[in-house]
């Protein structure tokens, strides 16, 4: 293993992170909140110190990076900024709990936006500020940013791919160009556009600048931290349906504008998972609408179609934002959001959960083996896209789903252990691991994760990690073998 | 496709069910009940009409018969038995509504015991008598019966062998002998033999014999219907404890009993499934004891324990019976039945579920995954009890997962139409699927599915066949290429 390079890359991590609590720090000297202020100061010279030690000690590197260091690197960094990132909120009392204060980082840096605050109005300009910057630099990525702006000495492409491959969502990060590193710039243009973008958008609509920075952050990441308590419900329909609109667009393989700029509108068009995802986005809103059109949920049916989009859209792309409290809405319609979250956005997005991709490779794995069930000495090749998949991606994405299984109930296991009610636990765990946010029950969107244990929210904060991490760095930790000599 | 064969062998399948009612006819003219008599000789003669034209239409039969027309074979035989088999139920006025009548039969047949009867113990003896056998003969499966018994003129090893695989549960099949009728036939006298050693011990217990007989019958088939209101609630701690221990024998792999047969006791100790299976047995039971002894739930700590392993074996084992409401159960209780539902028994074994085979190769093939994403080059192979396991078999397992969770979400989805809650759609859909009975909520132990709308029970009853096929028999009829020609 090669430690050191992990160490390098670590301290640029946390150096990444402690330059992006400036702007908070401004927002706290502005209105002259020194509490925060101090608290942001005192972190930043804490990340100073500790990445300067770790440079100092990892000064002489090896070439050797490979798959596994990938995997640890990213799964240690993952940690680190997020123990790194929870002192501004329980040093300036904000949140005055450690746990909670990590609960609600890794809330934030993994874009769920699940929240042990109960009044998020009442914490400071630049607490907010950080808790929903927190879900922009998650969503695409501390370690795709650090590739896109750092050179860390020059390395060969296989050190890219790797450390791409272990922080990017989805079955594989597809080639967009020969060189990877341009690739991670490309990606954080794109995303830096959208989000400024969005930003216009919600301003143009009234929505004070303030906020609308927050909620583009918020839209970008897919997280779901607001700055009203009612999250989105109190703002203008033209806001809400500002968000809808954004949070379907940041669940869209960011693979997918880069073919856009290029001109390759048709290829994007074609595209199948493109295709499932918008098909899944009509079809769960029209279903929506109609069954609460059926039990006559609303007043009109313009309404209606405004509350069933904003919380398909909000609930499939894992942002979490609510317009209305949907654990009143009838069985069938949390039923559908429920089948929503499991399954999540598109691969390479900012969106968590299974992702679109993996249910298109599970479903033709499967019609794949009914074919071999009936004609047992039939050979065939999965297809996406026209181009031909590998085996081992089809292993790789039916691996993960057992994982998935197997994480899923473990974790609701250890979190019923609070004696919550079973809907309660086991939605907490589902939203957490896809990184939605609000559940059902006591966890519903008018709620929010306090009430919870300790064992509970340390559970999640696995979960959280796992989900966005899309498990394996996360269980690579665990496994012996990684940390074996070789 | 060999129409022809299929015909003939579904002729055969109905012949025996019709036989087996005999049984349940005598029962009725002994209790002067000639309306039911009268629906059982109606039924019979029905039978008897449909296979022998069934029959003459299908005459001369050609030989080949290969992996699709044992599934389909097997899925179409099951339709078939469950229709004719619901017949007495409404013919008379036991179960007038023709939909309960067939759920209550399929819920029979395959050992599920989700019930749509309110009181049991207002159905006719003769009535009671069948709802119980149905979970004897579809335990071990029809079709293994009729290989056992009945020689389908001159057929090749590989006939008998995609019939058996298509029925039984599990991965596979265990060349148990060379010769696979001979399987059949040993299964069966295995099966016989248990049945008959558990009627014995719940008749010393002071059970009445009727009583015996029907709760043998369920417990082997590890169906859970019983004949009190009460499941087994009422019955004293010895007959609850036989219950027990049958439960969990009938849930053991039959090729276990076959080794301890031949003396190879040591191979049975040794074998991972088996080991699995009772571990989880005792851990789940100490920890719902633990849970329970933390709220006090019962008065003894053997009260309580007898209640922890009943209940976790009637889940486990996918009987259903009950001794105490555990819908009222703390929530961590709770969640280790629901996992337990979700897992099942061995494979080769009475019981429903993924089954603990299963488990196991996940599991496996899990780690051999994550040791691949670390070390990218390396080939490995997956032992199960120091033998390789067969990559396709691997895959096979993978698919079954993904359609499991696929059909299940889409029943829970469907289900949850009918506007019960969340909790009540979803485990009664994990609870029909996995072939247990109860769930929580409106389906716990204490209440019956009665009132759920006839879509819902539509669905649960194509779950429950699902489940008890394993998948792919159901699914094989609703694909193209079955039908296709060759």
């Amino acid at each position: 293993m090669n430690y050191r390079m992990i160490g390098r890359i670590n301290a640029f991590i946390l150096l990444i992170e402690g330059v992006f609590m400036i702007p908070a720090l401004i927002f706290a000297l502005a209105d002259r909140d020194f509490t925060v202020a101090r608290s942001f100061v005192i972190t930043i010279g804490a990340i100073v110190v500790f990445s300067g030690l770790l440079l100092l000690i990892c000064r002489r590197a090896k070439r050797g990076f490979y798959a596994r260091e990938g995997f640890v690197c990213v799964g240690i960094g993952w940690i680190l900024i997020s123990l790194f990132g929870s002192v501004p909120y329980w040093l300036s009392g904000q949140i005055p709990n450690v746990i909670n204060a990590i609960f609600e980082t890794v809330s934030g840096l993994t874009t769920t936006g699940a929240s042990v605050v109960p009044a998020v109005e009442d914490l400071a300009r630049a607490i907010n500020y950080w808790r929903c910057f927190t879900h922009w630099l998650g969503g695409m990525g501390v370690l795709v940013f650090l590739l896109a702006v750092a050179p860390i000495g020059e390395q060969s492409e296989g050190f890219t791919m790797h450390l791409l491959r272990a922080e990017s969502p989805g079955p594989s990060v597809g080639k967009l160009v020969p060189r990877m590193r341009r690739t991670a710039g490309i990606l954080y243009i794109i995303y830096i556009l959208l989000t400024f973008t969005a930003f216009l958008f919600l301003l143009c609509g009234g929505m004070p600048a303030f906020d609308s920075l927050c909620t583009a952050f918020a839209t970008a990441g897919t997280g779901g931290f607001g700055v009203k308590n009612d999250s989105i419900a109190s703002y203008s329909p033209y806001i809400q349906n500002v968000c809808t609109v954004f949070m379907l667009l940041f669940g869209v393989n960011f693979s997918c504008y880069y073919l856009i700029l290029l001109r390759q509108v048709r290829s994007v068009l074609k595209d199948e998972e493109f295709r499932l995802y918008w098909g899944i986005v009509i079809g769960a809103t029209l279903l929506i609408a109609w069954n609460l059109t059926r039990v006559a949920m609303y007043a009109t049916f313009g309404e209606t179609l405004r509350h069933s989009a904003f919380q398909v859209a909000s609930v499939l792309t894992t942002t979490g934002f609510a317009t209305t409290d949907f654990d009143l809405w009838p069985t069938f319609s949390k039923a559908i959001l429920l089948c929503l979250m499991a399954l999540g956005a598109c691969a390479g997005s900012t969106g968590g959960g299974l992702k679109c991709a993996r249910l298109l490779l599970l479903l033709k794995a499967l019609r794949r083996n009914i074919g071999q069930l009936l004609h047992p000495n039939s050979v065939k090749v999965i297809h996406v896209n026209g181009r031909q998949v590998d085996e081992r991606t089809i292993a790789n994405t039916n691996a993960y789903l057992a994982a998935y299984v197997a994480i899923l109930l473990a974790s609701f296991f250890l979190v019923s252990i609070d004696n919550v009610s079973v809907l309660t636990s086991f939605t907490a765990v589902l939203s957490c691991m896809n990184n939605i946010g609000p559940g059902l029950d006591a966890v519903g969107p008018s709620c929010n994760y306090a009430g919870l244990g300790a064992l509970s929210k340390i559970v999640l904060i696995i979960d959280m990690l796992a989900g966005r991490l899309e498990i394996f760095p996360i269980l690579v930790l665990f496994s012996r073998r990684t940390w074996k000599r070789y």
